[in-house]
């Protein structure tokens, strides 16, 4: 049983999409990724929103791009949370139709809509929702937030090797 | 029975999309009028788009607003052409997000995409659509297209008679 | 003790925020709402976004507009789910800025972007958060989104009896 | 005698055109093809527009960059019902201005616009509308839409054969 | 015999396009004014541009909205040199399509495209085209333009005197 | 003698650009306010740039809409830091000329622009720029910006004594 | 004595401007080119835009990028018809700002803008321009509208000859 | 002890911002250079806002993309004046986001913002400040600016030298 359906229109669309399986590895967290196409297989869509909350899903991240209505649609058969992923696919006008088509849903069925292309930060949201109720997901997503920090202090220190001026690091 | 099938996503986009069925009555066609909701009804659009063909229906005409999927989820429904009108609706950014999400279908599930807020001209595309293949709606569209351009010649007259200097009319 | 933290950057937004307070509300779920300014409170915003976890927050509500950096910032100080809702302030390029600036940030630091002015929406996806976990608010938004769809067929109803041919709904 | 005319601005369209041809082929609809330009052949594009209905043309599609003009001032010369495409164009502002100037026609003179470079959607278009009357044709498409699903299928089954952790199809 | 040809594609244009007329009026040059729309009366466009050159008109200004094809497929028809002036009509999305359907004109057909709603400039761009060539009304535009100064100076005189503090122009 | 020379394109810019002044006496900080036409009193605009260094201005702000190159133009003519003020004048296309055209400036000649419409904060970026070496003003900048915090825990306090729920500052 | 002045901003615009004066040269028209910076060459800029017209300039191109002053400071300097060419340099945001800062000149200085990099237009222009005045010039520019028509044709014969279906030119 | 504090979000960014570092080392004016992260390290981002002012620091120049929160948040720390540059970082959506993040700052908190990667004019900005009140670094920026016109007149003799027409620099 997995806590996160990481679903996406095309598997074009899986190069960008495999940073959200990839985070939820690192943080632990089960997933299940496949295709599932708002346009080309609305059944398979209505089925998978429509038993997610049953099987066990606790997050749904869906990715699409262009008029990418993958999200939205789903957000609208299901009472779980789903974060959206607008890709800049290749059919698309520089991503804003992916963003806006994600994003800009009507009252009543809102998306949880992440930047363009980042599916990384998608898996680190399911994280973090998820790690609001068990602590340690919890625990685990606010180390990673540290661990962002040390990696930009070993930056600073290489930069000050490199001869860069720096006062401020003394 | 009606040939042309008119929807929308709520009953707010009504004063845009009775244009559309003006002009179908205009051109005598035979349609019908009524909301379906792709993210509060989404059932109810399976159901329209699926039967839409068997009862008859030639031409789908939906408008929606914001993050616009009505058209588009209808279109992977039916093979019957599918003419989405964009909507200026409140929640919109100045309709971009209207135009984007029903225009950018991906490939294979295309929507025959009019103007912001453009329920008339969707009414003469569909005639137009009919028109291809019935004579005499046909005719009455070409007849439509004249009278077009008698409007504009009236307003040419009007615009000397005001005093407007004119060489070219004379 | 509050389930979810609403804050905003300005009480100029309250009347766009408050749609928020009122989903919550009906849906039964404890919240806090004031403001807290990442530009004229930094400290305020610090310390509101590094205590918010241990005061049983679960989920950060954020709103702000133009160079909206309130969700962001809150978001890389605490391992909570945020949620930004950018506001079509007086002082914003038709949105666009509130939009991109709360949506585009950088990987490893997420914030669920709901669309333009849509703090009702956020409501209801901090709902849609704790029902993933607590199954009674689960079951009250599959609720919210089946009675929806109650309104939408009132309003079909309502054309039909208007005089609106439908012969869908016959 | 051809069902469609395809008419496109410059031969420099020709390779983004093409798959609109390639389309109407696996239908087994009829089309010719060619290079009709508003701004360099003006005389032309009215001839072509003014005779296609009685040449037996069900359906123009036409293909233009740019401040693209074609699409527009063809339907304002026929009856008929006209596919637009907007083109990318070397001189295009990111294909912002091949939309516009084809999407935003005036009340009176629709033109069914498709996405930026969506050549083949306008072909699948052109197929719905002549199925929507003739049903042999309307079955191409239902088929064409029904193979959409079963490729997608393929895919959810390599992936998983792939090793993507897969719940859903169990 | 008119200097100057002023076109329309709607009299819905005529409260902004009046301002080309009264600014060729104060520099004494002869126009014509009239409506001219490119999709509702083809060949009436046809025949204004294809004659305007041997009627004596020097410089045709040519304004519309939305998919604004009239400048551009006037100029197609004439070796005149054609003004555009984007209209922001009510059925523009903000005037971005008037702008780009007007200016983004393909090599070999030029279209002198000024400002938003800017007919004032476009007749004063007409008499600058006519003063390089008969030196009266070249003068009137350099004295013009010294006009703008005077009246710039004028008003810092005002502010000057309002007290503002000033210690330019002490 | 004044430090900072606050420009603008017309006097219908002095309403927004006032708030420049009114923060500028609120520092007591001296200012000279005037108008300066980039493109109507080019020459003027010469000397201003030209004569501000010797007369002991220390700060020019300048203020212009739509195709604004008052800023870029006077930048290029002194060696001083040149604030520009994006003016969304009626001439605009909602702010974005005024915006790209007085940002985007070539290497070499930077303006430190500021928000569309925002002279009040062209007037702090000028005390923040004079407080940085005159002690006196620096502090008082920092005191203001102190004195925004104590607005916004007025608003908190406001909220909270209206009723709003609020643990986090119990 | 040249007919035609050619300017730019930067000797790195040459590869695009160049087109103009191959233009020019096509239409046996005399011209001059150089650079002329607004923001680097300000002094040169006054006297070259004031000069221009007693030194036998009939009309100015003037191309920039970015935020692009020189084309409307140029305009404001002289009587002459300016015909601005928006850039697309590296600095650029799509081009954007280049068009914006060009076109949206205010009330009283029109700049004539081309299409973006559309220096072969602006040459196309100028020679419209003093064809409206000079027949043999006129003639010209007739001739080269033909020989684009001229140019069409061979390719629509070519496409047909490489097996493009096509009744229309049966 | 350094002038000017120069900080970038990620070190992905030093390719861009080294060439403010550059102009300031011609100016001979002192810097730093380091890594602050407004979301990775927001507490070095706090130190190192609140410290600068005491630590000698006049002004600080801060460059990030995406939604990119460091310059203003930088600034709503320090009474320093803050220059922003923003980044077409790999996430950006062409810019957009990264210049309306640090440019639309609400009233209170200004950044001094600069074009699109245009750190080279951070640096000269930041000149421009400190020559303002230190004669000699003022005089230098006034040289500089001077040199940019002598390697224009460079570039005016060599277009001359190969052979361009130019009759003005006779």
């Amino acid at each position: 049983m997995s806590l996160v359906g990481i679903i996406m229109g095309s598997d074009s669309d899986l190069p960008v999409m495999q940073a959200a399986a990839d985070m939820l590895k690192q943080f632990g967290i089960s997933y299940e990724l496949t295709v599932v196409s708002a346009h080309r297989t609305p059944k398979r869509m209505v089925d998978y929103a429509t038993t997610a909350r049953d099987r066990g899903i606790k997050v749904i991240i869906a990715g699409a791009g262009g008029a990418a209505h993958l999200p939205g649609m789903v957000a609208s058969l299901t009472p779980l949370p789903v974060i959206g992923v607008p890709i800049k696919s290749s059919n698309s006008i520089d991503g804003w139709d992916s963003v806006l088509s994600i994003l800009q849903m009507p009252n009543g069925i809102p998306v949880a809509t992440v930047a363009l292309n980042a599916a990384k930060n998608a898996g680190i949201l399911a994280a973090s929702i998820i790690g609001a109720f068990e602590a340690e997901v919890g625990n685990k997503v606010a180390a990673y937030k540290t661990s962002l920090e040390e990696e930009v202090l070993k930056k600073v220190s290489k930069l000050k090797a490199d001869g860069q001026p720096n006062d401020f690091d003394a």
